[in-house]
């Protein structure tokens, strides 16, 4: 079981290398990332784009792509129907986004030709691994999904504990998170979090435990569980999986995290046939490298099935 | 300025000795916060409760209490009238909560012959010193109300302005926060956040400069906003006062720093005629403390009004 990204990197390295196909390869950030997967033995990579712009940024960046397989598609659009169907045809694992605008890059995931469409929400989970931790923590939705409904929960939850059992947490506890611990009529999370853990009961959300609503410290503190009392939950502060009752309290603190946490994280986003990696250029350059990780782990598990 | 908690404690020692009444004193973790704000000069306290139990506890906890004055009230309710009279009636700065539920604490605050009501809002305010911020951080409201419409926003933002002055920030900029920078009609708050920011500009809330809707990252962080490109706007990472969009978003996002950031924190109610703390038992015991000398900060400004 994954605990921490060195273990993801382990687990990694224990597997065939896998291969990422990059959108419009012709992005510093991706590039450099790329890379830097490439001589970790992460990853190697297929850069789709315009192969003469992958190149100047190459050379400026003084950074040696001669390994790299690059096909040369000057229009973007064309250049991620290219990449992305490298992925649908088996030639590559996961499939990233580099300068393109996220709608379009979006859309060529979902191309019902060459894309990677499965009948699947499409969610987006964050993995992360905190000092004073024991365990990663996936979070979802930060980033992806506005408001999601019970049902879009319920497939939010199964989408990452799809994630959590690719990274070898086998049976993961889902914490679906409000400002309290307690059902509350007049806050529709709490409401909704007792309905998803009556689904989890009633085997319609598997493969995991879901215990809501819970109040962050309760989910994620042992300490705070013990000075509540809290005696009667199946999650007790060990919960590996966070749900947010909405993309605003879910960005919020996944970007209060990333600022003022001592931790390291990566994001992918789930819901497709394969592991699909958009980075922000707000992400920190490990963080890219991370997901990439976190990409090649999921592909792994993906292979297996 | 008051940038971290040693520069709140410098504040409370340039001021006379403020005294704390505390409704219910009967509380182990009450008493021991108290005792460690008298003992390093931050506030004084007058004990109002079931004396017995007071010293019983004191006794069990080896703590000499001879210096403090205890006022014998068995009766919850009327301990807490009691000890809210004395801050009405001058002769103490500020009221604590001890071994009371929080319905009736706040039942004693709003009574209208003694309490601490006023004709604004209650809202709850809670000032962080981040390691890597280079400045304190308000937070509202991550407590007290569910989901604030325009014009408790508005309240909200008055009340925590108030607190930063007492802080000595004396213009703060307050960043109303949503997980996107600009405004999307399908995103309530980010509309409500530009409202806001329109309310400011045109004098309805003053004291400050509010710029919303703000991603967390665009708000406390200079390096994001460098890193986006970000120029026209107001605040870029340089936030003082952080406006939730509800107590969801607010909740999971305080619990977050106080679990995994290297942070010192406090937290007070505000809205009332004098400063009132609400710290609750999951609050650590050093939260307390800082609370008790944001507290004695407040009363001093509101003293100097």
């Amino acid at each position: 079981m994954a605990k921490t990204y060195d273990d993801l990197l382990a687990k990694v390295a224990a597997c065939p290398v896998k291969k990422v196909a990059v959108a419009c390869a012709q992005d510093d950030a991706v590039l450099e990332a790329v890379k830097a997967a490439k001589e970790r033995n992460i990853a190697d990579a297929i850069l789709v784009g315009d192969e003469q712009k992958i190149k100047t940024i190459a050379s400026v960046l003084k950074m040696h792509i001669e390994d790299f397989e690059i096909i040369d598609v000057k229009d973007t659009y064309e250049a991620a129907l290219t990449a992305v169907k490298l992925v649908h045809d088996g030639k590559a694992d996961m499939y990233m986004k580099g300068l393109i605008d996220t709608k379009s890059f979006l859309k060529s995931v979902l191309d019902k030709e060459v894309g990677l469409r499965t009948d699947k929400t499409l969610s987006h989970v964050c993995v992360f691994d905190i000092e004073g931790i024991d365990r990663l923590l996936f979070l979802s939705d930060v980033a992806f999904i506005p408001y999601p409904d019970l049902e879009t929960k319920a497939n939010i939850i199964r989408n990452t504990v799809e994630i959590a059992q690719a990274c070898g947490v086998d049976n993961p506890k889902v914490a679906p998170l409000a400002a309290v611990e307690v059902v509350n009529p007049k806050m529709a999370c709490t409401v909704e979090a007792e309905e998803l853990t009556k689904m989890n009961e009633a085997g319609d959300i598997k493969g995991c435990i879901v215990d809501g609503p819970l109040s962050l410290d309760l989910a994620i503190e042992p300490q705070a569980a013990f000075h509540k009392g809290t005696t009667d939950r199946k999650i007790v502060g060990d919960a590996d999986i966070l749900l947010f009752p909405d993309i605003q309290a879910g960005n919020i603190t996944y970007k209060s995290l990333v600022h003022t946490a001592p931790c390291k994280n990566g994001n992918i986003l789930t819901g497709t046939k394969a592991p699909v990696i958009l980075t922000s250029r707000s992400d920190e350059f490990e963080a890219k490298v991370n997901s990439i990780a976190l990409g090649a782990v999921v592909a792994e598990a993906l292979n297996n099935k």
